[in-house]
């Protein structure tokens, strides 16, 4: 499945600020990733959700529930400023004002799908533009950030490898430094900590505090919006030609149990340790909205076998695969040329 | 269903320390709530789980799952010592050493219920035992914990005002301000705030740095230890009853989607806001212990009506059955004399 961007669909970067070009960029590939996954699902169509922010700004929330891929997508996208709480800026990292209140600008588009078919695995990814300013509006720090990560429900190997060289292919179009730096990042920032460092999933690329002008890479603004809508967009090379032959694999009840608890971890770490989970709780988003990573339906067994959490999901084919999975989440350098 | 306590039950608490008398209750306990939910149950066995912890202590984890009345149970002991990492003593509110670092013991029992029937309700208690020493074993504060709540997921009004009468008898036997002080800490704490400030259910007690000696009522460890153990044993009148009632009601896909619902909830609680949760895992507790408490199976629906989340779990009778429950999880005196 491929889709042409039209030529009007991103407006020349010189043209507009930095909140007006992310507000924009936002729109835009928040309605081109509507349209790649409604196409996808080719059953389920999305629900929208306009929603304000009492603080200042809003979003459009869109939920896919019980489509034929999808057992649960959701595409948010969201423009928001205000006031920074300090436990909020405390966490966030950028420069704040000397003095008085620090301000903040977030625009973003964040997507969770949770597919029905345990072969195919969860994706992540996310967009944003952040400012901090202080009380006159005088910008502080203004930078990019995101990534895109997969969690597979089952093992399989040549699915990792799959996604790891499209994103690679993505970030090198833009700097030789970006994949190698931000797959580490991403190895290092999606790890249930609480459970001994293990991944979420097979990683992906994770990045933050990407500032305008700070490394080699860079040619500004214009620059750092390309890139990181290429990352928005990466679904397209990354994500569909996995789910296009993986959608109607067979599976029985032992694979939906392993997909279940999978799920449980996501969950998780998504509660316990995602920073943008907990920016949206502290900042007064849409609740709906910063939840929407959750999944449809999680399992927890709580086995009595402490160290082999993967395998108390009554799968009966049994270890080799707990076993597979397990040894997959173990980073890997997946782009690496090979099979 | 009853239970007479054996004599030597509880062994004299002046002849013991605080630490060998709350090792002491903490088992005793232990083994008694094991036995009541068996008996309870009437048709799954616990399984048992030692482990130990790599700083001191340990504790033993017994778990039940796919019951006749329990999808899944679980009744923790655990007995831990070691140094209390900075993070942790920030948030446990007791009085730490003025130099060198703090040294802890905890000693408690938790025990948690997911039932499979939606007509009865979750419960959840805990007890515990708390001191901070210096690194030279002098013991800088002492406290006793703990409580239990109960979790609708159906509306049964007569079950909360059962479940908080019986609990008021427990309290009122060591001290008259016990039940109204434990109660309302117990709404206050006990809330979703990211939910707009939803309770997790209906309440019950919850009570922390119960000092040997700070109140009127105090009559040192002894009456502490006695009200603790009291407080443990609450089931046998608080709840057992309320499960014999409703075990054998009859429901359907819609109350079982809002019991899964109801769950998720549950889960939002235990993860984002519950000290008790945080400092297991602050504290290198087993993982799994400190995670029993969350559901076997749990939903999210992220509905599109972002203030009927309890409508939205696709119950068929609608909107009657959402908005009793929600009106159930309005703090509310279910002790007050009445019907």
């Amino acid at each position: 499945m491929t889709m042409d961007l039209a030529p009007n669909d991103f407006i020349d970067a010189r043209a507009l600020s930095g909140r007006a070009l992310a507000a924009e960029l936002v729109a835009t590939t928040h309605d081109r990733l509507t349209r790649v996954f409604t196409a996808l699902d080719g059953c389920g169509a999305f629900q929208e959700e306009q929603w304000t922010r009492p603080g200042g700004g809003g979003g459009v929330s869109r939920l896919l529930v019980n489509g034929d891929v999808f057992e649960k997508a959701g595409i948010n996208r969201s423009v928001v400023e205000g006031t920074l709480p300090a436990e909020a800026a405390a966490r966030l990292g950028g420069r704040t004002p000397a003095h008085g209140p620090a301000m903040f600008f977030a625009a973003g588009v964040s997507l969770v799908v949770h597919p029905r078919n345990p072969h195919v695995p969860t994706l992540h990814l996310n967009v944003r533009y952040f400012e901090i300013a202080d009380e006159n509006g005088e910008v502080q720090d203004a930078w990019v950030g995101g990534g895109t990560d997969l969690t597979p429900t089952y093992p399989h190997e040549s699915d990792a490898r799959h996604f790891h060289r499209a994103v690679r292919t993505v970030c090198d179009a833009h700097h030789d430094s970006f994949y190698p730096r931000f797959k580490q990042w991403c190895d290092e920032y999606f790890v249930n900590r609480h459970r001994g460092g293990e991944a979420r999933g097979v990683g992906g690329i994770f990045f933050d505090h990407l500032r305008l002008h700070d490394d080699a890479a860079d040619a500004g603004l214009a620059a750092r919006f390309a890139f990181v809508r290429d990352v928005a967009l990466s679904p397209e090379s990354a994500y569909v030609p996995i789910v296009e032959r993986r959608r109607l694999q067979g599976y029985g009840d032992a694979e939906r149990a392993l997909q279940l608890a999978r799920r449980g971890r996501y969950v998780e770490f998504n509660l316990l340790h995602d920073r943008g989970t907990l920016f949206g709780l502290q900042t007064g988003a849409r609740i709906e909205s910063v939840l929407m990573s959750l999944p449809p339906l999680a399992a927890w067994s709580n086995s009595a076998k402490p160290d082999d959490a993967l395998g108390d999901a009554g799968v009966a084919s049994g270890p080799s695969i707990a076993d597979r999975l397990h040894s997959m989440l173990a980073p890997r350098d997946w782009a690496a040329d090979g099979d």
